[in-house]
């Protein structure tokens, strides 16, 4: 060290992570500095006697708080309490599983879940002593010896037992060790082990969302997004499953479509936060069950037809190399496991992030993106559907949908007269989802068009004349004008045709229909739910007043109603961050019950009743 | 079925196991010639009600011995005792673990371990259902739902996940699954259930032996030998270890070779047994730590040097066709666990076969090949060791030395002349090791030599003439005529020389040097020795009372002197047959102690004394 640096070393054990501080820091504080945070139930007063920690090497003498709590020989031995030991030289300090702080609060809007940072992925810093005549161990043993700490059961594959013994005389035993679960997956140079990342994908229909998470935070740090290149081969599932079902290659190309999507996401990520994709060794993807077989190239066709069987449900575990995501080449994909054929894992991540497995309330979430999957859970059963909502709420099959994009009408209001708001109040080009809800609620309170949805004519009903004006008669059935010419972008009307209307009582029909049926299924009414969760990238910019005057939701006090944000995405994130919510996310995929609303008697009734107007 | 065959079809589940019986046969005797072997303690008279098995379909009327055992809702479910149960139409039958009897008596000379048959790898014949509207399950759930009595915990990986649509459709979803523990490995078309195999090989420095095994019976059906065609690059371990460190791709040119050996006698066994290579799914291999390093394709070089540390101690499993091991590309190639330099997997097999690990008894084992690995066990600690015994005993650097082949001399005895056998009763052609032993043990007896191994000049003792004559000195040192001319195959006299005497002499005393510095070790004496166990291809030649007048062994009881065969293979058939050994044999590895003699300052004393001749 050279003279004019101060600072001293500490090297914290079993990670190896290495921090400088300045001589008389104490052992706690530089424990946070090296990212690990030791608890302190006395908040650091040296009253507790829990923040214990060994310090192997460079401990100073005992304070009077060390002698009240350890016994001499566990003094002798370099047991000291952390929030009083301040060190003065150069030190290796042992700290217990027991006295770190894993949890890490993870925040889904409106709901939040504790969860303790345990990712698959660790890495560990190590010093591999040579053998000698009194310790002859071989070298495998000696590596899993400076393990025992981090991973008492480590295993080393054949590849790298192979490349051992180079790999300890290239770095004089000095490496880190990468650990999936307790496998040695691979050794870096140096230490790297502050730099261990993951990323969480939620394969939607429509976009593909992914997230960098920092592994040895728990924190996601940047995100990255992209039109599903899959959407020109099809806007929904069924035209996806047809055109596999229709051309010989096109699961191979489909499949291709979203790696190399993925692999572009990746890409933006690393860019935007200056990760080398080498150090991202996990990426979990989430998405609907069509969606996670394209992924994982596995032929989804039979989904389509009845009984609409998958060929899988559970999670899969494969190797990044091998299907050509480009994170670390050893790295694993974690594909979440589907609960059936048109309820994926997107929706078991958004049941894992809203914890609605467990807890003794009556939650209904509602995930509404190209397709609507709803899950209502009470404490004894969760029951799931899926309801072909259609992309009508993304501005598919609407005259004049679009996207949420600079332009499109987001917010109507009809009053003394038809008030529109637009995305980036630029002149109005279109109207997306939320527009589309807005415009078709309000049509509903003054009468433009009836319980049933049609469009009244000019003079069949008493109107202000403001709307009156606004209907336009033909014979195929009337049109509303959103907007006059002398608003929008290009000097032509914005209508919403009668056919529109029908798109969205068909999509809002599905969706409401399937609440009523699971509603009947777990014997509840619309009264006893004591919480909605709306997710997704449309069902989080819903106006609560809005869905239930349409009739998209029942009528349920606004205050119950919380918006989860991506929560699949969430989901997605929580099993990177924590391996032990895999074991949740299987008991979700295995237990949650699916609904075949196509086999359900009383599906066509509810559905016609759903997509009628309340009064 | 045609009307003139009279036999019915019974499926054992299960397994899926097919017989065909005649009508009237019991559920007992169809099981047995289905290999499936129910207990029936009570000797199959209906009265200890153990038997009891689930005949799903094709059940007869319940028998009074039914009406005794079980209760209303059993029988009408199908439950039924198996020794008093006669079928008299199709049938299947579920037979559950705990009524199976599975223990099988793993016989070495001298020593046997009952062990439960639970091979690695399993085969069960499958009729997977297809899914309905009321059994929506998933095509892997559903494939799983078929193997949920053999194996509840059946995972799958993708590759085959990617092709079951495929397969379910072209086989109707009848078809038979090969499990690897619980990982559904592959599948088969049709019932193959009954074909699994695996090979247990013995990899020596010198030999290779290779033993089939039917995983069904655990019985090994036939073997095949080669000679390790390393042989032609050093002798024993040593030369083959300076052989990889002066050869820039000596590592790969020696593993390839082993691989290639090992495939030469698959070859054989699959031609004698009419066994398909793609039904040998496993391949357990023991050898010392250098054979086990080579044929992993992992570098031993460091053993050779202090302080002759392995790159690896466990075992270390990895696929057939990883390694270009030419069984079922999908099988595993497990190779045993080592435990140290110099005291390899074949060892490990030794002690696992003799149940050495465990006992209260003191018992030594000795396993002579091109190195000799000793063990001495007591109920507290089990050590180990190895000594550069050298191939002498295999008849190298011995001038007339020869391997144990037509025309070697066997057997040699001094009465009024010198006496010996020769393999085949053939003219002689030189000695291998037994003989080596004879002749020196009665050169030693009638003063030939003296206690310090010198071949004594013609006049300088009191010896019979006909002793006296055979001695040819020579001013670098005597030779001993041992055969005469007139009685070898090329009418050359077969000598054994002063250098012969040392050779041997060095081997015999390494070997016991190592016995008694176990003996210190653990405070015992000769005397307490309760049972010796001679392994090895060698080992077992030797005659017990020439070991001892040698100095070999100590003076131990015959009738405590065991030969055991082949132990080491023994041990790594074993471990194919019940994968729970698997985890002894790593206790083993883990747990014997390992004396390196190198390294003990009473080692030169004890091999200087251990190279004289006893009184």
């Amino acid at each position: 060290m050279a003279a004019n640096d101060e600072t001293i070393k500490v090297v914290f054990q079993p990670e190896g992570r290495t921090v400088r501080i300045l001589p008389g820091t104490t052992v706690l504080e530089a424990g946070g500095k090296a990212g690990i945070i030791i608890e302190t139930p006395c908040g650091g007063k040296g009253t507790c006697g829990k923040c214990r920690v060994k310090v192997a090497t460079g401990a100073p003498q005992p304070t009077e708080a060390d002698r009240k709590a350890f016994e001499p020989g566990k003094l002798a031995a370099g047991w000291r309490l952390a929030c009083q030991c301040r060190l003065s030289k150069d030190a290796v300090v042992d700290v217990p599983g027991d006295v770190r702080r894993f949890k890490q609060k993870i925040l889904v809007d409106g709901v939040k879940r504790d969860v303790k940072l345990n990712p698959t992925f660790r890495k560990v810093f190590v010093t591999v002593p040579e053998p000698t005549l009194s310790d002859p161990r071989c070298d495998v043993d000696r590596l899993k010896g400076c393990l025992a700490g981090a991973a008492p059961d480590a295993t080393a594959q054949l590849p790298l037992i192979r490349a051992l013994p180079r790999l300890l005389d290239l770095h004089d035993g000095a490496f880190t060790v990468v650990l999936e679960n307790d496998d040695i997956v691979t050794i870096e140079k140096g230490d790297t082990s502050g730099s261990c990342h993951g990323i969480a994908v939620d394969i939607g229909t429509t976009s593909v969302v992914g997230m960098l998470v920092d592994l040895t935070t728990g924190e996601a740090t940047c995100s990255a997004s992209r039109m599903n290149p899959q959407v020109s081969r099809g806007d929904d599932v069924v035209s996806r499953l047809t055109y596999i079902r229709d051309n010989p290659n096109g699961l191979n190309e489909l499949h291709d479509s979203i790696v190399e999507c993925i692999n572009d996401i990746i890409g933006e990520l690393c860019e935007a936060s200056g990760v080398p994709c080498g150090h991202i060794y996990e990426l979990s993807a989430v998405g609907n069950t069509t969606m996670n077989h394209i992924f994982l190239n596995v032929d989804p066709q039979q989904v389509a037809q009845s009984p609409f069987a998958a060929v899988l449900r559970e999670a899969v575990n494969v190797k990044a190399a091998e299907l050509g995501v480009k994170i670390n080449p050893l790295g694993n994909v974690y594909a979440g496991p589907n609960i059936a054929g048109f309820v994926g894992g997107d929706t078991v991540g958004v049941i894992l992030a809203t914890g609605m497995f467990s807890g003794d309330t009556n939650r209904l979430a509602i995930d509404i993106g190209t397709n609507g999957e709803l899950v209502l859970a009470t404490k004894d059963r969760v029951v799931s559907c899926s309801t072909a909502a259609g992309p009508a709420f993304e501005g598919a099959r609407i005259r004049f949908g679009m996207r949420a994009a600079e332009g499109a009408i987001d917010k109507v209001i009809f009053n003394d007269t038809v008030h529109v708001t637009t995305i980036g109040n630029a002149p109005a080009r279109g109207i997306c989802g939320t527009g589309l809800i807005d415009a078709i609620a309000e049509m509903a309170r003054t009468g433009v068009i009836d319980y049933t949805g049609r469009i009244v004519g000019s003079d069949e009903a008493d109107r202000p004349d403001f709307l009156r004006r606004r209907v336009i008669e033909r014979d195929s059935g009337n049109d509303f004008v959103l907007v006059e010419s002398d608003r929008t972008h290009n000097g032509e009307q914005i209508l919403l045709s009668q056919r529109d209307v029908r798109e969205m009582q068909l999509a809002k029909g599905a969706i409401r229909a399937g609440i009523d049926i699971m509603l009947a299924e777990l014997g509840l009414e619309a009264a006893d739910i004591d919480a909605v969760y709306l997710a997704g990238a449309f069902g989080n910019f819903i106006r609560r007043s809005m869905a239930k005057r349409l009739g998209l939701l029942p009528d349920i006090p606004s205050d119950r109603i919380a918006f989860v944000g991506n929560a699949a995405g969430t989901g997605a994130k929580m099993v990177l961050a924590a391996r032990e919510l895999r074991a949740e996310a299987e008991r979700i995929s295995r237990e949650v019950e699916y609904i075949e609303l196509a086999g359900r008697p009383d599906f066509q009734e509810a559905f016609m009743t759903a997509m009628l107007f309340p009064a």
